[in-house]
């Protein structure tokens, strides 16, 4: 099946898109998770989301979700690891598995932390962002997993399967991951130290840290989300954040881009809005498609 | 007393804007109406701004009155004819009242009516949007007021004072002014036909119908809001909407816009995140204007 929409991330961005373009009959696959999103149910109290006054991230989240799902929203709970252009369509990674669209959106996010000393430069040469993508090259040999969520832990329990060395470095607090080890493989090397560099010569070698070095022949970031670079190949970009016009168009045709991924403020009715936005002009893009489509035929 | 930040509009995007500003601490003033937008109170149903599933307009708005309640912003019910870039400040004229403000957030809407013929031709020599600003220059003169909502019938009476004659052409649905004719002094004439243009040479001198003509030396079009050129002298446009950057900036330094007013797609939850942007590009802009202040000052 190929979809007419596919968006990534389930923030207020995305699921503005999906409701937009749902009410506009067309097809839409949301890929994000069941908390929507990280960020919004851990807000405390929100007031300049106009209609709600002092609500609990927690609460809005239940707001989105009674919307969606009163319109038959569902959220696909897959990772999307790359995005590539494919012409006419969009192909959508998800580990080893794929899913098409004729128009994509992304709703990414941004990511707060900056990339580790050498994270960039070995990216593709030892550094990866996808376990499951690149597990396969990891056979018997060395991996640290720099993981900055919970879910980093299942992909060190991947990997631990099959290479012959696995390391954690959580870089998030870890109180649920120190209390219960039921939930990492004892085999694992848990390193509570924060890395300061990833090095290597023509591949990665080692991990840097304080006081210490381990040697690896890979190394993985798991973050909640990728690099729009590492997510888009040749996408433009400004800084952290996707180029994008004012009709939320990013410099690839038939992709569009909203919410905290495309810049400041990173605030919640923003991108609702600006998802709306890219959602109708999805759906523009959609219907002149079908247009020349039916010209060519009658040609 | 100087506000930091006036907004003209009090539809999503002026709320959105007047909420983001109150938070950052700006005095804040809300120029609009007790109904807050006339085009939001009548939609039957709405089911595009994330949160709300199958919501009315007027619920809607009764949500968005308890939010500003809560925060206590009120609305200014005067209309706004003019602005003025004053330099350093804005100059917002409702009749003869001026208020002042350092920032302008325009969330005017959009008028969805074309311009009658010579409308546009003959403004500013016979032609004019504020009857309460031109009266005086018709003093025992003969005038018409093209009256697109209810309350122009207040604009024909408060003319009819001053003017030789009256005439008042109703081109909204007119139960109401039918049914009751209290509301219009008994002197001014109706006339219940469409304009079909406004005839002059130097100045205006004729309203054209189908089959008859009036003569006349004025000519006042009382619309919910006035084009973007006639309420702010000077400011770019773009067809029938402001010109704004990614940051909702017009133009004019100082003077922001979000919502219908700068452009397509006309819509609720869109429009709140343009002035959330809106709101808090002027809060960086007041911040910056105040450091540059404090740097001549120590000059």
């Amino acid at each position: 099946m190929r979809y007419d929409i596919a968006i990534v991330g389930s923030g207020p961005a995305g699921l503005s898109a999906a409701i937009n373009g749902k009410i506009r009959n067309k097809s839409v696959i949301v890929f994000g998770n069941e908390n929507l999103s990280n960020k919004l149910i851990k807000a405390p109290s929100i007031d300049n989301y106009l209609g709600f006054f002092e609500i609990s991230g927690d609460e809005l989240k239940n707001k989105f979700k009674e919307h969606i799902d009163s319109m038959g929203i569902d959220i696909c709970q897959k990772k999307i690891n790359n995005v590539y252009a494919m012409g006419d369509y969009f192909a959508l990674m998800s580990g080893d598995e794929m899913y098409e669209a004729t128009t994509v959106i992304l709703a990414t996010g941004v990511e707060y932390g900056k990339p580790i000393k050498g994270e960039e430069e070995f990216l593709g040469r030892g550094v990866g962002y996808c376990a499951t993508c690149d597990a396969p090259l990891y056979k018997d040999k060395k991996v640290a997993i720099i993981g900055y969520n919970k879910e980093s832990e299942e992909e060190a329990n991947f990997l631990n399967e099959i290479a012959s060395k696995t390391y954690f470095i959580p870089m998030y607090k870890n109180e649920g991951l120190m209390r219960s080890s039921n939930d990492l493989d004892s085999s694992i090397e848990v390193i509570n130290d924060r890395p300061v560099q990833i090095h290597g010569d023509n591949l990665v070698n080692k991990v840097a840290f304080k006081e210490k070095e381990i040697d690896v022949d890979g190394v993985f970031v798991i973050k909640d989300s990728a690099s729009p670079k590492s997510l888009v190949p040749g996408i433009e970009t400004d800084g952290p954040h996707i180029k994008v016009d004012i009709n939320m168009k990013t410099s690839i045709e038939g992709c569009f881009a909203a919410g905290d991924c495309v810049g400041k403020p990173y605030s919640y009715i923003k991108s609702a809005g600006q998802g709306q936005i890219a959602a109708l002009n999805a759906v523009a893009y959609l219907d002149k498609l079908k247009i020349e489509q039916r010209k060519q035929q009658q040609q």
